[in-house]
């Protein structure tokens, strides 16, 4: 069954890193995996791999989970074909796709996935796992082949969620970002989760966890909460 | 000579629709201007092309500038051919460049702009000028064949410029966008402008116009001040 844990943010508010995850992290990997292999592809820019894994690594050691990156592997694919579970850390959307295809491990995460390896993902990682990027918050530093993601669910995520916009400042808000995104894409949809929220997605459901309600939003300006607790089915949304 | 107007924002602060900008737009414009083709295409997503002809109208009647919108033309590169100076309105990046692609008019345009055709935009309309789209602050709500723009200078833009990051927020702030732009495009080079600032590009050089100086993003976090009232040679970035 597909296991995937999709979290807005490495941090809510001003907790430290990964600190308010760590019930929502065991939910999906649950007892059966031992290692996870760390995809760290949207960092690594103004700062190494090695630096990302490092900060990364002792969090999961915590958990009781064994962390390695990629990036130590020559095989990328191997690794990925030998993987008990991944974890894509946060960073810019963009590179991350861009380097997913580089790597030739895009179809291939598409297949270990849906066949069941779990997926922990946060902020860029959790874009990727939608039909595209096209929902990110990030600047397009690089242009990757396509903006098609993973496509492991049947809707747009936006991650980092926040409403309304800063006093003086004219750029659009969220909400008017994603009601043009659904007025131009009028057979998409979008579940915007704030940070400190998740979803967690269980084969064809997903469950809303954290302190915070997801947010559906619709065509027309509509907009539902997807309550912290509640399940609902991919295909509802 | 080329002669482009990129302004940061169509307001500064709380002013109306280009209240700052009488002074940049007739500099760009001259007397020799008596009508300008508008280009819609950043915005009609949520409102129509029409109600966007109609908000920007009034402010070039007022200049003295007749104003048509290309969507009344069924010739969209016979309208570009035949115009007397282009007004690019913002909205989503994304979109325009998509939409000027499909419409044919890139390669037009870059012609007619370097033979002298003046050009005005702001925010979505100052950012294809660049070499690429990819310094923009928008959603990537629609795929362009290409984020490879209009190419009329040869360094990157990035309007609506402002410092640091909104309290308790975890997305990066836009001075960690940049500086990861130019990490992993080293070879780049970008300027910062604030709403209610513009660049006057006069062939080989540029003018900053507005209150506000704008910002000279470089290599390793190095950061310079374009004064306002000040010019530059475009190499010079």
């Amino acid at each position: 069954m597909k296991q995937i844990l999709m979290m807005s943010s490495s941090r809510k508010g001003t907790q430290g890193f990964l600190a308010h995850a760590d019930d929502q992290v065991h939910a999906v990997l649950s007892d059966r995996v031992k290692s996870v292999l760390f995809i760290p592809y949207a960092g690594g820019i103004t700062f190494s791999y090695d630096e990302y894994e490092a900060r990364v690594k002792p969090t999961f050691d915590r958990l009781g989970y064994a962390l390695e990156s990629i990036h130590h592997h020559k095989d990328a694919r191997a690794a990925v074909e030998q993987a008990q579970a991944v974890v894509v850390g946060g960073g810019n959307t963009f590179v991350l796709l861009d380097r997913m295809y580089n790597a030739g491990i895009v179809g291939l995460l598409r297949e270990r996935v849906n066949a069941g390896m779990p997926y922990v993902g946060w902020s860029a990682g959790a874009n990727v796992v939608c039909p595209t990027i096209r929902t990110t918050n990030d600047m397009p530093i690089v242009e990757p082949p396509t903006l098609k993601a993973l496509n492991l669910i049947p809707f747009q995520v936006n991650p980092h969620f926040i409403s309304g916009k800063p006093a003086g400042h004219n750029g659009e808000s969220r909400e008017e970002r994603l009601a043009e995104y659904l007025a131009i894409n009028p057979d998409e949809r979008v579940v915007a989760i704030p940070e400190g929220t998740a979803l967690h997605v269980q084969g064809e459901n997903a469950t809303v966890l954290g302190e915070f309600d997801a947010v559906h939003f619709k065509q027309g300006g509509v907009v539902d909460k997807l309550a912290t607790g509640g399940t609902f089915a991919l295909t509802s949304i």
